[in-house]
C-alpha cells in the first residue's frame, strides 16, 4: 500500500509571480508565505487529479479535509519580489489514510525551496459530527493518483 | 437610535509591536496588515464590552457574525519593524443593525493610520440556515456600549 | 492635469482563484486579503502600462515606490473558497504626483467588492537618501496611461 | 561549540490569542500562520537575550539577519479562534554560525504544535554589500544565550 517515493506518483506544476506583499524587509519572500504557496499547490494537485475543486471533491467523496500532520522545508536560495517561480508538486507517498506531498520551488532553473507535507484524508465521525477522523484515501482518488483512470 | 459619532461611545485600546513579517521590502507595514490589526481590534472591542470572546458572544446572542460592509483608511505615517504602536478603537456610530467602528493607530504619539469600518450584526435566517441576514444589534450589547450596564 | 475619473484612463484585469488560506471561519475571504489582491493588481496595472516589472520600473524611472495614502472598499457580496473571481483595475484619476486606482472585483458576473486607492509617486530625497518625497508621475508613464505611446 | 540540545540553553515564552484572521474555513489556525508565530517568537527570543529589538541588535552586532535555512513542524492538535495559546521557544543547538530554535505551542496545557528552525547568523560581505554571508554568532550573544552575562 505504501510507495517508495523515489519519483512522484502524480505531479502538477504551476507558475507564480512573487508579489511585493510576499516579501519582507530583506526584500525576499517571508518564509511562512512558502507554506501558503505549498498549501494551495496541494489543493491544485488534487484538482488536477480529480477534475474537481477541493470543496467539490470533499463533497463528492464525503471528506472533511486533508489536514496537515507534518511539514518540512529547506530554504536554499532566496526568492525576490517580481521573480516568477515554478512549483512542482507531487504525491511522494500514498499510504492508507496518510500521504506525503513533495514540493520543489524552482527559481530561474535552480531549486530554491524543497518541502514535504504529510497529510491525512479525514471524514466526519458519523457518531459525532463535530469530530473528524482519519479515513482511507478514497479508491477513486488513489486510482487517479496512480494514473489508473482517465 | 443613531449617534452623531462626535466622540466614541465605547472604546478600547491595545498595544502591538510591529513584526518583521508585517513589513514589506520598503521596511514598513504592508497595508493589508493594518486591516488585519483593525479587524482584531474590533473583536477585542466587543470582548471588552461583553466580557466574552467573540465566539462566546455570538453563541450567547444568537449572532452569525459582524461582517464588514465598508472600510476606509488613511495612511499618514509609516510604521516600521520593531516599533510599538497603540490602536484605539471605538464605536463611532451605533445604528439599528449597522454600526461604525473607528480606529486610530498611534505611533510614538502621532497618528499614523486612521480607519473606519461599517459592520452589521447578523443572524442565521431561521428559514434557511445557510443564509445570514442583518438583525438589530442585541439590546444588551447596545446598553453595554452606551455604558448603561456594569 | 486631473481627470474626471468617469471612466478609467487605462485598465487591466486578472483572474484569481480564491484559496483556502484566503478564507476565514465563515468560509469567505478574510477582508484584509482583498487589500492584498488590490495591491498586487495595482502593481500589475503598472506592469501592463510600462512593460516592466515594478522593481524594473522603479529603477528605470528613479522612483522609490508608489505608497498608499488612502484606501476605501465596499464589500457587497462574499467570495468563497474555490470561486474564480475577476479583478478589473483602472487609473481613475491621474494628478501631478497623486493618482487614484479603482478596483472592481467581480464574482460570477456580479460586483462583489468595489475599492479605490489613492497613491503617490515618490523618489528618494537627493539630499537625504533615507527620506522619500512625492514627485510628479514620470511623463512617459502618464503618456502610457493615456494611451499616447505604444 | 555544539550543544546536545537535550534541554534548551535559553528560552522565552509568550502568550497569544488566536484571531479570527488566523483561522481557515475549518475554523482552525491556517498552518502557515504557525510559521509566522514562530518567526516572531525567534525574534522575541533574541530580544529577551540581548535586551534590544531585532533591528537594534543587528545594528549593534553588524548582523544582516538570521535567515531560516530549514524548518520542521508537527501539528498535533488544532487551535481554534479565541483560544489563548502559549509558545515556548528555546535555543536547542548553538553552532558556530548556525543554530536551532525549538518551539512548543501549548493549548490548554497540551502540546499542539512542535517545531524546529535552523537559522544562520549573517553579515554583509565587506567586498560586496549586496551579498550576505554566514558569520559566527557574536560572542556576546553566545554568552547571553549560555547565561554567562547579566
Amino acid at each position: 500500500m505504501t510507495d517508495d517515493g523515489a519519483s512522484p506518483i502524480f505531479s502538477h506544476s504551476r507558475r507564480l509571480q512573487i508579489e511585493w506583499g510576499h516579501c519582507d524587509p530583506a526584500g525576499i519572500v517571508f518564509n511562512p508565505r512558502f507554506f501558503e504557496f505549498f498549501d494551495w499547490s496541494t489543493a491544485l494537485l488534487f484538482e488536477a487529479a480529480t477534475g474537481m475543486t477541493k470543496p467539490e471533491m470533499l463533497t463528492a467523496f464525503g471528506g472533511a479535509g486533508i489536514p496537515l500532520v507534518e511539514s518540512r522545508a529547506k530554504f536554499l536560495r532566496p526568492c525576490r519580489y517580481g521573480e516568477t517561480v515554478e512549483i512542482v508538486s507531487g504525491i511522494a507517498r500514498l499510504g492508507r489514510s496518510s500521504f506525503d506531498v513533495g514540493h520543489r520551488l524552482m527559481n530561474a532553473g535552480e531549486l530554491a525551496v524543497e518541502a514535504s507535507e504529510t497529510r491525512v484524508w479525514t471524514a466526519r465521525d458519523p457518531h459525532d459530527g463535530q469530530r473528524i477522523k482519519a479515513q482511507p484515501v478514497p479508491d477513486e482518488i488513489v486510482r487517479r493518483f496512480r494514473g489508473e483512470c482517465g
